[in-house]
């Protein structure tokens, strides 16, 4: 449902790249959960602009401020919001795609959507946008760690054009990926991502690459048969992030090339535990988790905005051409690693409030 | 949510693979439709199991009544339900996996999730609970093509293992796909898929592949921003399918490995429309079609249940081995065919009258 | 949502007066919660037409088929389906109302809303749409009573036009309101409200009144604040039954003759529980259950079906008159006590199934 | 859903009496609709404290500011988030109520709910939390007068206690409502009424009443049938404002006074237009409007919080005494007027966006 997410923990964003601000409004957390300006902070700095010298040098501190839902540091069980205000908008910078639409960007569908657009920054398709995720996301954190102490999520950069990061995700943690501003898990790929960022850029030009994610801790049983199956949901929640192209669990779309035989995951006892003693499946069987690590892994394609002259058209119906102004990442993925897990986490929480409003035991 | 889909043109699937039988309930579909059970059960034959030699040999007519809804073959308004009786079940087989669980399939997640599991045919995660899918968007086709009648949904099996089918989305047609037992858009790889399923079957084993979906004719402006995006919406309605493990749209996966530069899709007036000159979008930009066929890929694992002895473990908590029966396909591509169509059909139904809401002028 | 009812107990009815039958499918009932057709029939029994000679004489016996979501007579926790067939409908006695509106009916509105409308025994607008609503209220009864086993739902006619019954909420039980056919809960009144209703019946007339429904045992804390508080929720639920004028709780509209002083109900402890020593307040504050007996009255109209010519208007334009035919009920009100009870117990389950999953401790 | 409301026209409300302000996101606004903060302050200022002599003194000038949505005085289609800054909080008022419950508030039930509650002020159970409602509310007026220009919403007080106003609902305007502080549609009533309410407030007490609310051409056809009935819809919206008792359509709870043949508006043509005769129907048959006027009536109780001692407990479970404190309306129905239009607004905007949706002519 355009800007509002999740069935229990449901979350409304709201915010254009140029205006008054961005936020969320979440409704449907739980009370009596610790919840602090600095727990949002925390999570607000890691997606941040101008955080490091390869992503984007507009000057956002992106300070949030909560205005509701919240007393003496706990939830109160009625709706959270969460402000952020814009300060270093330029909107003269955008001046001429108010009259020229960015190839491969949101302009020209938002026209034609609409018949109207605030070329202002990319308006509601910036990636400014995903502010209100990351804060809902810091919340429903709380809210997991309260009923899931030992789960953890954890996203890095698996590739950045070809370059490749080996990663484990059954050891990797959240401290390796952050102790490097490119955000992969290994360390002997970051110098190579990092100058390859910055050789791109400076040719004003722009590069993908993969996001894989693991959490570790799931108990089973989340997720729903039929339409809200867990990676479903994972999908769903990965494709409504911009600049995404593709989305795969487990063995993914390289699993088609092996036989049933090869394919499943033996079940096995671990003391009282069911286990599997491979992990095809992404830790998800049927669309419910069965314990192991679900993992997954989600295509972001080049930045659509670069600093090249491209052919386009003109709102007026004539062909042209345009090349790119304003403050942009020339790959977003290392601040997309932050946003993958925030997405993460909002699913988890969600399905976790729907199996406990459905076990009876 | 579970067994219910979509926000206007709703649908609540029900019924198990043993059991008094499947079916759907929809509700919010305009009146005045036309609609015969015939159109139904048009869909419903291209993906009845025992179609042909390479599926499933489970010998179901699925029947289709239209129980609601309907009046002198025009739809009410009203909630349509359609009913479809199980004829062939045959639980005897499937007395073994009462006590233990198929690998990588539902058995253990559903007993995780409920505590309790109708292991007859693989109860609601059978892929007989698709009955209800395709019954509902062959109504959502019905009033597409009162909407849309230019539009065209196409899918195809684009790979079997490593067979991969040379095809043309411009110009794949349904009668060409529907040509052949192996529903691919490519006539010189018939043969081979087919001969590839055959052998595997007899061995026991089973194969995935690669569902290929084309639409054509699609207007601009369908699709949400932020959290309901046309390829969010797209993606989550896949990975809702048994045995997805992948999807991608336009450049998907292999488009991270390109640069901005060639990735962009460059506008140029076509008349008066505005056109791209290439489609590594996918027909959606920003989450929002932009008019341009919308291109996409499924990945479907190979079938679960498998004719071979497999290490698992018994629901009281033993390692034991499990060989598989009851009648599978040993490939599920040729039946996903006309699955991806319906769930694209359901999804554009959907985004069309959300559209239609929302557009004053 | 036209047909759709709940949030986590999700009900779709569906279904015509003529027609293949009705029915519903429930989605999100939990698992392993004890279900057979009987528990389903004893409901049914009670709303069913023809149960005494003061109902319409319509011979239906209702009987339900469950067809999915049970298993050995437990819920699985997937969608339950349920089926009562039409089998004595007399689509002739319609024949003349296919081209006149029945006067207050639902015939007009369907035409203004849909263009096409199912004359034959009011279509959706009959009251044999509640069948879905009374069966999918009997497996949330099943819910409840393992959740709340000290929950006590009570329904009973108040009034019927000026005879108006005496009744104490605090004791009156289920098994005294069924003791009589017009279902009061004071014996003095059952002859002559029984004498009104056949009066007005043999006039060819109609007759409403005021069901009253005392709800003990609720815990505290059920309701949402602002949107869907308690009460808003019961309202919304009353007066999506057919007939329905009016809903009031607690003190109601002559409430409104009292200052808040004598309005006000007092707290006082009995013993550890928090108790208020007067219930004008009927059980809910600020739309949250504080654990007194929810009460409340819903008007209902005279039933607009009557055996006597009236003014109205013809499909095509013209000024007419029309005679009802068919079977009705002159009163509604005895077999609208099942109902408003049925409409209790989806809310009340839904309620308490977002309690549970909201709810950390 | 607890804070969020409405299908199509979606709003998510949030804020508590003291904290940093209250507000509104709406999701769903069609694009190009004119807006201005101007618009919102409008009716904004209707609803606000201190606007008169017989209302709370709290001084708050409820400036609202809109922070995305809307680009050069027009809707962007995206979510428009409104905030209203909460300034004359005076928290201290409240320290008596943090350790006792007010009798008939929502002290208690939130605290048996979440196991906390912000009692400063009634925190979300505040009436402050309607300015959210308002603020939406003014947004879908300029929807509904695009799309139906004709469309008036006129509420007015129709009784204080026993005092009882005679108001035509044909003709009675907004203008004269507002010519008069206590905002009844009956000159002849105006200064017995603000004399009754300056004496029960004098006297430390509080009074309710009535107020009632008209739609004029409403447009045949909104409405759902079923759970979504335009009443039903209505009955919930009015139920879930504070202080609320009950609702009445049309004939109401008079109504079951009367039989069928008293009772049913008959159908004349007028020109080419089906109208009815009288309107004890309300406007509304089978839950769809019929083009005639929508009349319906909500009770309001005496205010909760009075000046005066009354018998209560402690949050430590004891009994006690409470006089209340703080800034409270004596009588709330002159702001209750203004909240019953904006949630009429409300529902008739989703109603007709949904009805857009559906008709495919």
């Amino acid at each position: 449902m355009a800007s509002q997410f999740g069935q229990l923990f449901r979350i409304s964003t709201w915010g254009e790249s140029h205006g008054g601000g961005v936020g969320v409004v979440i409704d449907g957390c739980p009370a009596r959960v610790p919840l602090t300006e600095a727990m949002i902070q925390k999570d607000l700095d890691r997606r941040r602009p101008g955080q490091s010298k390869i992503v984007t040098p507009r000057a956002e501190a992106d300070q949030c401020e909560i205005l509701s839902g919240v007393f003496e540091d706990q939830t109160l069980g009625t709706p959270i919001a969460v402000l952020v205000r814009n300060k270093d908008a330029r909107p003269s910078a955008y001046e001429e795609m108010a009259v020229k639409y960015r190839p491969s960007h949101a302009d020209y569908t938002y026209d034609a959507k609409y018949g109207i657009r605030n070329w202002q920054g990319g308006g509601r398709a910036s990636a400014r946008e995903t502010i209100g995720r990351v804060a809902a996301a810091a919340v429903a954190k709380q809210v997991l760690s309260r009923l899931v102490p030992a789960l953890e999520i954890v996203a890095y950069v698996k590739s950045i054009q070809d370059l490749e990061a080996t990663v484990d995700p059954a050891t990797v943690s959240v401290d390796q990926v952050e102790s490097n501003i490119v955000r992969t898990g290994d360390p002997a790929m970051v110098d190579s991502m990092i100058e390859r960022i910055e050789a791109i850029r400076s040719d004003g030009n722009s590069v993908g690459g993969v996001v894989e994610c693991v959490v570790r801790g799931v108990p089973p049983g989340l997720g729903e048969p039929v339409f809200d199956k867990l990676d479903a949901a994972l999908a769903g929640a990965m494709l409504s992030l911009p600049a995404t192209k593709g989305f795969e669990l487990g063995s993914g779309f390289a699993g088609t090339q092996l036989t049933g035989r090869d394919h499943n995951d033996p079940f096995r006892m671990d003391g009282d535990r069911v286990r599997t003693t491979s992990n095809r499946s992404g830790g998800i069987q049927g669309g419910i988790s069965n314990g192991e690590p679900i993992l997954f892994r989600v295509a972001f394609k080049p930045t659509a905005t670069i600093m090249t002259p491209q052919d386009t058209v003109s709102t007026g119906g004539e062909d042209t051409t345009l090349k790119g102004r304003g403050r942009h990442d020339a790959c977003v993925l290392p601040r997309a690693v932050p946003i993958v897990e925030a997405m993460t986490a909002l699913i988890l929480c969600d399905h976790l409030l729907l199996q406990r409003a459905q076990r009876l035991d």
